[in-house]
């Protein structure tokens, strides 16, 4: 088969900025040197604050007009750059998801980490409000100051999907998180 | 504030590319002359050949490894670039929903217009099977030759919503086609 991709280069700009009062980022598959019960509680109290976190969207006012009949959606996908994730660790092949040595280790592909060839993060989150360039949001989990990649409505009919099925080790993380588990995302 | 995203370029390289049966544009916001009735038919039979397609995505062999465990989800989440959209239609602002000119314009961020800033598609499928680094994957619009950008996990928690809100004008597009809605995406 030809490789036409392995030289091609697929360049973005920023169309905007995260404003958020999460300054560095939530606990994931660094701090390995932490004991389960320790890190389990940290993200517990993580996902809690997150909840009701409000961050802004600030969008690039040279874009004007680009918002336009946003605010008639409840929910937006947000795609944005981890801009925190070390170089290096797009390197990353296989990890032990949330950096748990306790579940079997796993494609990168096969877990949300943000450490991936390509860190274009996605997150489905509840639209507050709009003031011209500015849309408030509710429980994103990027850090202040991610760059935004891309803003899209968000239709169900399009991320819904019936009777999904999951590893055995995703299971295992969300009976651990059970009490964080009201995380109404 | 300040605009640090101004100068700032996000490089990315494509994972792999997908094979695919189609092999231009499904019909979007272009072709805008076609009569609206036309347009509905077209866009419904598109609709159910779509349901049944079944799309490789071929991972490049490099990344050995960043597969492993994929198998055990039902679904997955495809970030991919549509090549085939024009640079300059990138610099678009607002579009009348999939070129249908009898519905309101809107702010591209408020479309799935595939002309966006940051023409980052994001399609979840239902994972077919995989056979080393190829996985088939169902009902996937993306063109055949589409760089990939990213594969993810689909996770329920992360990507349902309840009670979501949508514009009227969305509405009026799914009743519109309501004979293609039984497309279980």
């Amino acid at each position: 088969m030809t490789e036409e991709w392995v030289d091609m280069e697929i360049s973005l700009q920023p169309v905007g900025v995260v404003r958020s009062a999460i300054k560095t980022p939530l606990l994931g598959a660094g701090n390995s040197d932490l004991e389960l019960r320790e890190r389990l509680e940290k993200i517990r109290a993580q996902h809690r604050q997150l909840k009701d976190l409000v961050s802004e969207l600030v969008i690039d006012p040279r874009l004007e007009g680009i918002l336009d009949g946003i605010e008639a959606f409840s929910h937006i996908i947000v795609l944005y750059w981890p801009h925190l994730v070390a170089p290096e660790r797009r390197k990353l092949r296989r990890v032990h998801p949330m950096g748990r040595k306790d579940l079997p280790v796993q494609g990168i592909f096969a877990t949300r980490s943000p450490a991936r060839p390509n860190p274009v993060l996605v997150s489905t989150v509840p639209l507050m409000g709009r003031a011209g360039n500015i849309l408030r949001v509710q429980s994103l989990e990027a850090v202040d100051g991610s760059p935004i990649i891309d803003i899209k409505p968000y239709v169900d009919v399009y991320h819904v999907v019936e009777n999904p099925r999951f590893p055995e080790w995703l299971l295992q993380i969300q009976r651990d998180l059970a009490d964080a588990a009201d995380k109404t995302l």
